[in-house]
């Protein structure tokens, strides 16, 4: 009886988990929460597409950035897809937050059809964007927040803490470096980038920023 | 292995109601069935948005009304933001019904930005419009559906059986009024309201009305 | 105790499962992997949406076409409605595959308004379409995958194995035919269909396709 109950409180408890999100976490990056790709290298395009892209500006942030900051539900190709083996992302937070983690989701290797194109050894940075400067910041302000692999086997959403070093301070931008994937010369795709943390005391008294 | 097999139909079955929209109920408020919103009080906007909607003429649907007749799969933001503390929403039902029971949905605990723009307490009435004239009803008609608060603490899926008073009454409109929130004096958040019940049989003898 | 870490194990991993698009199953139909609907019979449409279609060209594909190549998430309305209670859809996958197993899916018992217009009796082929002929085929390569009928009382997703007589011949497109559906007179909705079986290392050798 004693481990019905348990066996009961134990599943609810895990389809809670996953139903809040898959982690049940809170998501400083998500679209949704007003978190958006702000800068990113050179999107992997197939046919006509490359040269639409060719032909608008620089600076232009690709349709499917967003898509790296919601979720997939298990689809293959809700990914935002860089070209090469390496390249970046920079995120501007919902808001700004002392950073705790950083989530990197890949789809699930059961419906995959192809995981040579998932990132490998990757650094996340962040930094305080300064509120009247556009887009620019001081480069002695950035943080390494994290240093990590993706690896194959593990779970298909890789949860890694932020760095003791960065102590209270407070991000609201960030930057995924990724320097190799699982072998795909041609791209790497990227299906969801987390950030966990918290908001500062200080800062939640102040204006809102929009 | 009793307990095995035990564990293993609580698993499958949990996880097949969860797959099944959360609660493995009918919803006749459901917007891909059919329902819609088709009155509201004043949204919640921000920026130029706000200027945009101002412009535009009384009765006008706002585009995320939609958004509370549909799953928000655990996403924050995912929900109609109504200015203030208090307000309305009419809901025009997929087709006519005894009702059962509503379901008041906000975002999980563990994955939201903010909890103060959840509604407190609420009021569910519903009618059925006549036919033949457009959107007025008969006030004689109306019936008090539910009243209950909606808590923090509970699941996030809260469900309310309906009145024994309205006896088999049948509505295809109902309005949620909502007279608090949880705090946020800006706006309250309706992630999604569901509405159970079952078609009455002579009704569904009648000729469909669209 | 060892209870306790078959429980939790379990759970997990069926957790797991259902995360990964509720087979864990590799789906070279799914839109978002590069398949679509390349012909169908004829749509069911309701009102002014019937006489927009009447004006449009043969061989048009109808926008719902795609809802039956992606996942449903529980939700009532997420297919693709075809007039009457027979008629077909033919599929270009993703890839060409070894053809294994199809899985035919409809709204899951507990939400649905009605089940009236799944599918019944069901027919899969599928053929290797020529490269350098525009969606035409040699019939004499073409392949009875399957022939099946869905059932209401069993799982929502259905999944049947390809018979043996197909061995390992390669198909890029595939057709489904449904002769009877369970009782609409109206249409027939097909939530979705997949495709499963793996790649011919032969083929994975030569130049891609688009
Ligand atoms: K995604
Ligand atoms: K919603
Ligand atoms: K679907």
């Amino acid at each position: 009886n004693d481990i019905r109950v348990y066996a009961r409180d134990l599943v609810l408890k895990e389809i809670e988990k996953h139903a809040a999100d898959g982690l049940g976490r809170v998501d400083y990056a998500l679209a949704s929460g007003g978190a958006m790709v702000v800068k990113h290298s050179e999107p992997y395009l197939v046919g006509k597409l490359s040269k639409l892209f060719l032909m608008s500006a620089r600076n232009v942030i690709h349709n499917d950035a967003r898509k790296m900051l919601k979720p997939s539900f298990g689809e293959p190709g809700q990914c935002f897809a860089l070209k090469g083996s390496s390249g970046f992302v920079e995120i501007r937070l919902r808001k700004a937050i002392i950073p705790e983690a950083v989530t990197l989701e890949h789809v699930a290797k059961s419906v995959a059809f192809d995981r040579s194109s998932a990132p490998k050894n990757c650094r996340v940075s962040g930094w305080l964007q300064e509120r009247n400067t556009e887009w620019s910041y001081d480069s002695e302000k950035m943080f390494l927040l994290a240093e990590f692999s993706y690896e194959l086997e593990k779970s298909n959403a890789q949860t890694f803490n932020v760095l003791e070093s960065v102590g209270s301070n407070v991000v609201d931008t960030i930057r995924l470096d990724f320097t190799s994937n699982h072998g795909s010369p041609s791209h790497t795709c990227i299906y969801r980038l987390r950030m966990h943390g918290h908001e500062p005391y200080s800062l939640s008294m102040m204006p809102m920023q929009s």
